[in-house]
């Protein structure tokens, strides 16, 4: 398999955009894309897209079409395909692509991630983030995806593995990045007590310990690494993208206070690069609710069980701290969480990091990122690895 | 690339299933599947599904996870991946699982379909197909996915390249078809007399031009070409499988009379595989209106523009004529639509006849084999060829 590298990069702003559609969201990350590698979209082969319920959000399958078409690239009859994990679902699409060029099947490829939340009402969009739970045994009986994270909060709280703060800084971390980032969703830091006194949703979690709803997109193109000089001196290597699943269903799990798929994908991504987690400079991580941020910590091996709420409370996840800088963007609670463009959006945060163009935020001479990308409660997992060229 | 072989397949019944669940289809493909490759589950690495609205069928998102977690895969935390492409989306499955293979990434895998329609109301049932439509200029004009293709054929016989005749023989033939196939949903042959006098859909389609609602499920298994004995002596080779895309809305397009993606996606596979149309015995095509047969055989090269109509009503299409023998399932007219196992369903068939396995609608020395899965109105097509060893 041939070795991989992305060329451009692009992403909308990511908010309550009501003057935006859907497909005006998707033109834009990928002419922003397809510019910033230098190219025009003839030269795009194939096409990956990411996106968790379009059917649903704004009644429109099909949407691999709907891309290619307004994107002018259905003029070419490019293949245009699009996948769907739940929350997994840019994590996906990019590893999809990445196997394309990888192959050699396909040279230029654009991942695309895409979601259009807030044209429905607060309860259909919950009863949508729902069904990424299993719909018999949990969404049928009343469990709602933030009780089910709950409950995971709950165990690792009696477990004594995590405090409430513990927990509570994940979104502290997550804000304080956003504030730095002009296209997150929430430019604000806030201070803890912020957290801890937000009107509970599912006890112990409250407001601000959930990702919002948020309309954006995000695009990335893939090109052979061999070929990427051609395009632009700003490349960077994908070293290595792995996928796993789980059970769909928490209560079927060993331990619901790890995520076994995350285990399993960053194992396999590590070994790819060649590397260990101690390598990592800056990693994205899928913080939909703040308690996914402590397992995503310490499943990912960046922290040992019991220690990633003290590494959030204590700022050791700040882009400047030295350490593995976690969710520089602002991470799916702060930069927002359009569904199936959030695992899109994050290879672009790590693209910026490693490329040294993430401005106020910048990581000093990071060399390796990581991204991670969740559905349901842990049911799919990817994990990325890219390096500075 | 590495070449792949097909070494298992497995399909249900298709037909209105009141007593099945859409999980318990999945794992009924895919165990007979696993049986025919004779392997064990545990042997699989990875795992691909098509299917089109589980999220509006039955309110389950993330069936990648699903599928892993029932068929006890997601034990070994293998990567499960759902592709959508409206009705294609099967087929587009089927060549993301192909690349997956050919790209040495894995060695053994599934692709499966399935799709549990019934449980949704037949209003309800249609807003999801229409769906594939464009949704902004076509759905949400008023437009109907039935509609739309009744006004292709409404162009084609302005033009004089078909009559009403010819566009109802082509359910006659999968009527014929399907009553030698006792896996499909319909088993009796019909005359003529029977489409053209059908109550009208939309005008000139009736009710016995357009495929049914089904629930059903198909599954395949993969391996690369030289381990294939391994497994089995009955398997066979793809030998191409290619996609393309084109504009989500018809009348974006100059010529509505013919899908160029399906032009596109049969002249790149047509090359992979080094062949011509001559060279195929048998095909699957999507035959989810009467006149999208008319267009696939004209398409794909069996036939030139203005000839198909004749073919099908001179029994040309038969499976004992030899000639190319047409949807010798039923197609999806006969054998049933269950949307997202289509596409899988047509490589089950067509892997059938090239083993010669097909009993009473066995194509005599088929050689090649052809199967053609088609998204919206032609917005996304693959076609896949597939050669008996």
């Amino acid at each position: 398999m041939r070795d991989v590298a992305i060329v451009g990069i692009g992403a909308t702003q990511f908010g309550e955009l009501w003057n935006n559609s859907f497909r005006s969201l998707g033109i834009e990350a990928g002419s922003r894309a397809i510019e910033d590698a230098n190219l025009s979209g003839d030269e795009i082969d194939a096409l990956y897209i990411g996106n968790m319920s379009a059917g649903r959000f704004i009644s429109q399958q099909h949407i691999d079409a709907l891309i290619a078409d307004y994107s002018g690239m259905a003029t070419n009859h490019i293949p245009a395909t699009r996948v769907e994990a739940g929350g997994a679902s840019g994590g996906v699409a990019f590893r999809e692509a990445v196997i394309a060029v990888a192959s050699g099947l396909h040279d230029t490829v654009m991942v695309g991630g895409a979601e259009k939340m807030t044209d429905l009402d607060d309860a259909s969009i919950n009863s949508v983030m729902d069904a990424t739970a299993d719909a018999e045994w949990e969404a049928g009986m009343g469990l709602t995806l933030t009780s089910l994270y709950a409950i995971i909060a709950r165990r690792m709280m009696f477990e004594g593995t995590v405090t409430r703060e513990g927990i509570a800084s994940v979104a502290v971390n997550s804000h304080f990045h956003g504030a730095l980032n002009p296209g997150a969703q929430f430019r604000k830091a806030i201070p803890i007590e912020t957290v801890l006194k937000s009107g509970p949703v599912a006890e112990p979690l409250g407001v601000f310990d959930c990702a919002p709803i948020t309309d954006g997109a995000a695009a990335v193109i893939l090109c052979p690494l061999e070929d990427a000089k051609k395009y632009t001196d700003k490349y960077v290597k994908v070293s290595a993208t792995s996928q796993a699943s789980d059970t769909l269903a928490l209560f079927q799990r060993p331990d619901i206070t790890t995520f076994e798929a995350t285990r399993v994908a960053a194992k396999k991504a590590y070994e790819m690069a060649g590397i260990t987690p101690k390598d990592i400079n800056v990693a994205e991580i899928h913080d939909d609710y703040t308690v996914s941020g402590i397992m995503a910590l310490q499943d990912l091996g960046f922290y040992k069980k019991g220690e990633a709420g003290n590494a959030f409370l204590n700022g050791e996840t700040h882009f400047d701290a030295g350490k593995v800088a976690i969710n520089t963007s602002g991470g799916l609670k702060a930069r927002g969480y359009p569904v199936g463009a959030s695992g899109v959006a994050q290879i672009v945060e790590i693209t910026e990091q490693l490329r040294g163009t993430a401005e106020k935020r910048q990581v000093k001479n990071a060399k390796y990122g990581l991204a991670q990308s969740v559905g349901g409660t842990g049911s799919a997992v990817t994990v990325s690895i890219l390096e500075a060229i």
